[in-house]
């Protein structure tokens, strides 16, 4: 497998993946047919999303198509190089994805070898559940398990900022009721602007900041960017 | 029906429902059996929790007993005279609260005129689907209906500010998504520190500060306190 699971899509400028560049095209590494999950977005037109990311990923030069435009996920998903999915609604992304067919068929294409680019419900996506996504859920998806393609849980976006004099629960506190829950859980919380890459089962952290690694009962531990050992 | 939905449990000092005491009071108007539901806590066992409750109600002399220690939701229901639904996960509230059998006795016994107060998470169980709640979906609860007590959606702990540099999406864009995919929903912004109350049909906005409407496809509502005609 080849993964790379970014947090989050725009630069605190406001540009759109330009930070992702350079490691979207390494993981396309030549390719250039690619496929857009463009499900995530609800404001967003559908086209008008797959425009956007097609603009933004003209540098690295893939021809993308929407995947709201093919026919079947299976043949769609044999035709192309690489996939990517775009951020959003998590939920809308999952429950359309589930609706359409590619929950099924993704896992299958990017364990045989499809490149697998997400950012923000993307990354959430290639999780075994979409329980620890911050997003709001404006829409059943139908149940919350995942692509699973990875063995742990992504908190994207992630801080440890709360406006002044809030008094609803933290990120961590959340995580933390997650793994009371489920105590077999790791998650990691990576903040905008980092990634991860997986790549014959080898798991680097990438970007400027230091990620969080958080485990049922243990102090949350600060990850350095480079190679992640999650033993 | 007589409800109390309070935004949230703590004052920006951290004291904990004394901004509640007065409106608790009024909803109970001296009766004293009070059920309390606290499965939205998850971090705190439920005996503590129903504790912490009951030490924080004292002043109005409630005897409180927690949901999880009585047998059979209709029989408790019709055995109290007031319920109490606690804040945390509004996920781990639902699950449980289906689970158990508490979703589908609790508006039948609201509708007969037991008082129902909640905060947090127990005011969004009121609303007709979680689907507006800000808490990560730590557990399935097994679809996102809820009790329909309310014809609106609340959005709870309401604000505006986030970290600054955040590029995650705010609490409105959240909602606008919502109703993209809802269009006949109306939801309320509810600030920390303000409370609705339903009585006779009649809505009521309380507290310190305004709250906010929102309609598809219209400018969003400042509410002020005070009757609410949501016409």
């Amino acid at each position: 497998m080849n993964l790379l699971l970014l947090s989050n899509s725009r630069m605190p400028d406001g540009r759109y993946l330009v930070h992702a560049l350079d490691a979207i095209a390494a993981l396309a590494a030549g390719r250039r047919r690619a496929l857009f999950l463009p499900f995530a977005g609800v404001t967003v037109d559908w086209d008008a999303y797959t425009a956007t990311v097609r603009e933004a990923l003209a540098p690295i030069g893939l021809e993308i198509e929407g995947a709201h435009r093919v026919e079947g996920p299976r043949a769609a998903l044999a035709a192309t190089e690489l996939l990517l999915v775009g951020g959003g609604s998590t939920f809308r992304l999952l429950a359309e994805s589930r609706r359409r067919g590619w929950l099924d068929a993704i896992p299958g294409a990017v364990r045989a070898g499809l490149p697998y680019a997400g950012w923000s419900a993307g990354s959430v996506l290639a999780c075994p559940t979409i329980r620890t996504t911050n997003d709001m859920p404006i829409v059943d998806p139908g149940g919350l398990d995942a692509l699973g393609l990875v063995p742990v849980q992504l908190n994207c976006h992630f801080t440890d900022a709360m406006p002044p004099g809030h008094q609803g629960e933290t990120r961590r506190q959340r995580i933390a009721e997650f793994q009371v829950l489920e105590p077999g859980e790791t998650v990691i919380g990576l903040p905008e602007g980092d990634w991860l890459t997986v790549r014959d089962g080898a798991m680097a952290l990438h970007g400027p900041f230091d990620a969080w690694l958080f485990r049922a009962g243990r102090e949350a531990l600060a990850l350095r960017p480079g190679p992640l050992a999650l033993g």
